[in-house]
């Protein structure tokens, strides 16, 4: 392992334990039954835990995209051409794609990183950080060297820093690349021992021949390379992804720089896998979003000890289902910071009188 | 059946089929899998059925909240005193509970409706539509009269048609009042013939004593009066509560005037499973947010046919799931309204320069 990925690994600090037992101790004086508000009560202490702070805003969320193309992509496992990478991540910066027209509708901020899109597109806000013109097919090779999958962690970890330097509250962790439910499924499949059949569907929607030659190629990469299950890097680089190794940085840089950070679908939560493999405490910084329709999605969660917020059916990716779950974590913050205490509730309604002003009732 | 129930019930009409087969085609023209973004497009065709447009504006979230208390606490089946009814009535309208604290974040609209709380408060926006100072322990004698029942249900009417005049786009459904769990069971077994312990939880919290013994009450009370499971009216009306039928009525007034409605957790869900008994056609407005920990809200939700969104495990009531999922329902808009088709996507990016404009790259 390189000097900067272990500084970053090494730079990552448990969660704030007594701002955490403030933050419960808060949460038992206010005037709900306790416990019923659930996962947003979880989600309020891990956010204490995170800032250090009892209340917390979030004021500013960031969806980090890692886009990057798949040399395994040769064998004809993607639903799209390898031309679509290009296109869609020239369109998120315009808002135009799934993900960035809900991200743009609640004021989120996108970033858009090109860590190895091959073909070229005009997209002056992407930023460029590519490591080569996509990875190799792994069916023949490594999908990229050790050093390279090093280089996109640190792309990652650089994304984290500027979000933390810009005032960003929490960050969304999505992706761009033809062919990226299959480097996923196979970097599962290689850190959990689980069989491919168990970790991979159909991506963006392939037919049954294209599907069993999906599974066929991943086996064929595993069996070639022989990733490491207990080094993740060599598993990013044999059997992986651009976007894959740069999104795992950004979980690791989002826990460094002391950030709450948002799981997508599959290829995200494969990606946090990566990042809790290298470093377990980054996981006390994650949150879910919605369970991916991708069947890898519930293994990869299981092994994260993870439960997903939503039920939407959705497999886009992109990061489309961090919108939504910025939104729980503002809920979390807004019962915190905003609703009466027992002690307030039992006296009289006279000091309610400085907040009748902002009323709702006028619509 | 009075006339005015009758009247309700017949003006509700189905969704329109021709603009939902619209908005399907529309969505196969957008650029992503399709059916990646799961039951976000599912609720956006549905959005189209209820107004007949393409594209709709989630602009003005209304929670209509049916406060009122239940004679049935005599009993002790209750996690907390009777006047908590009305505490927490009275501190809705200033934000301060678990639902309206998160409402008021996201700049819902809250309406508080008595139909039957029985302390008195002091909440000049909360509006009286009071029909009793509670209802009666029906361990005893009937919780109302039919006409009671009819009459808040009527009140439920209203209130969607006052929604619908003040351009709301969209209703949430809560309640306040202890003891609706007790009241929210006993309905759910009188209409699906299921056993109490398949239905009742532990509400706001009760201990073991006190949890058998609200299972007692509820077979006692169904015993004793024998509700018709083919008459919500005369089930609400034995067993139920002011609460539980205003909210059957928001419910039905939601689908007569065509605007979307969510249901919140148990209590809320079982006061739509009362509509949808009434008039099945009004199943096809509502909307799921959250499975409640009640157990009881996945025999009602699987009775409507429905899959929660969100696995939150709250259990709080009041309505606070629906900020939530007014949020899906924005998203469903969003990305309908906003993203790029296949058409233009294959197109020159020259159209791009007018949005461009709108940049979330500026912080």
């Amino acid at each position: 392992m390189s000097i900067d990925v272990k500084d970053l690994i090494s730079n990552i600090k448990p969660l704030d334990a007594e701002a955490m037992e403030k933050a419960r101790q808060w949460q038992g004086k206010l005037a709900i039954p306790p416990g019923s508000l659930g996962k947003l009560e979880d989600a309020a202490v891990r956010l204490s835990g995170i800032t250090g702070k009892l209340k917390n805003d979030i004021t500013r969320c960031r969806i980090i995209v890692m886009a990057a193309d798949n040399g395994i992509i040769e064998e004809g496992i993607g639903s799209a051409p390898r031309t679509v990478t290009a296109a869609q991540t020239a369109k998120m910066t315009h808002y135009l794609t799934g993900m960035s027209s809900m991200a743009h509708y609640f004021g989120d901020q996108i970033r858009v990183v090109d860590v190895g899109v091959a073909d070229p597109y005009d997209a002056p806000q992407v930023i460029n950080r590519r490591i080569a013109l996509g990875t190799k097919n792994f069916v023949h090779e490594p999908a990229m060297t050790r050093a390279q999958a090093e280089e996109a962690i640190l792309v990652g970890d650089e994304m984290a820093k500027k979000a933390k330097e810009e005032g960003v509250s929490v960050i969304g962790v999505g992706e761009m690349g033809i062919g990226n439910t299959t480097t996923s499924s196979a970097v599962l499949c290689a850190l959990t021992g689980l069989k491919v059949e168990q970790v991979t569907g159909r991506g963006g929607g392939i037919n049954d021949a294209a599907f069993a030659h999906k599974k066929e190629v991943i086996m064929t990469g595993m069996e070639k390379h022989r990733p490491d299950p207990n080094d993740p890097i060599d598993v990013l680089s044999k059997v992986g992804g651009f976007d894959l190794a740069a999104m795992c940085g950004v979980f690791l840089g989002a826990a460094r720089y002391r950030l709450p950070v948002v799981i997508d679908g599959f290829i995200s939560i494969v990606a946090a896998l990566c990042a809790a493999r290298l470093c377990p405490t980054a996981a006390e910084y994650m949150f879910p979003s919605h369970a991916s329709f991708e069947i890898g999605y519930a293994r990869a969660a299981d092994e994260l000890g993870l439960q997903p917020w939503f039920l939407l059916n959705m497999r886009l990716g992109e990061g489309s289902g961090c919108p939504l779950a910025f939104r729980v974590l503002e809920a979390a913050t807004a019962f915190t910071n905003n609703m009466a205490t027992f002690d307030q509730a039992s006296i009289d309604d006279g000091y309610l009188d400085e907040i009748r002003e902002k009323d709702c009732y006028t619509v």
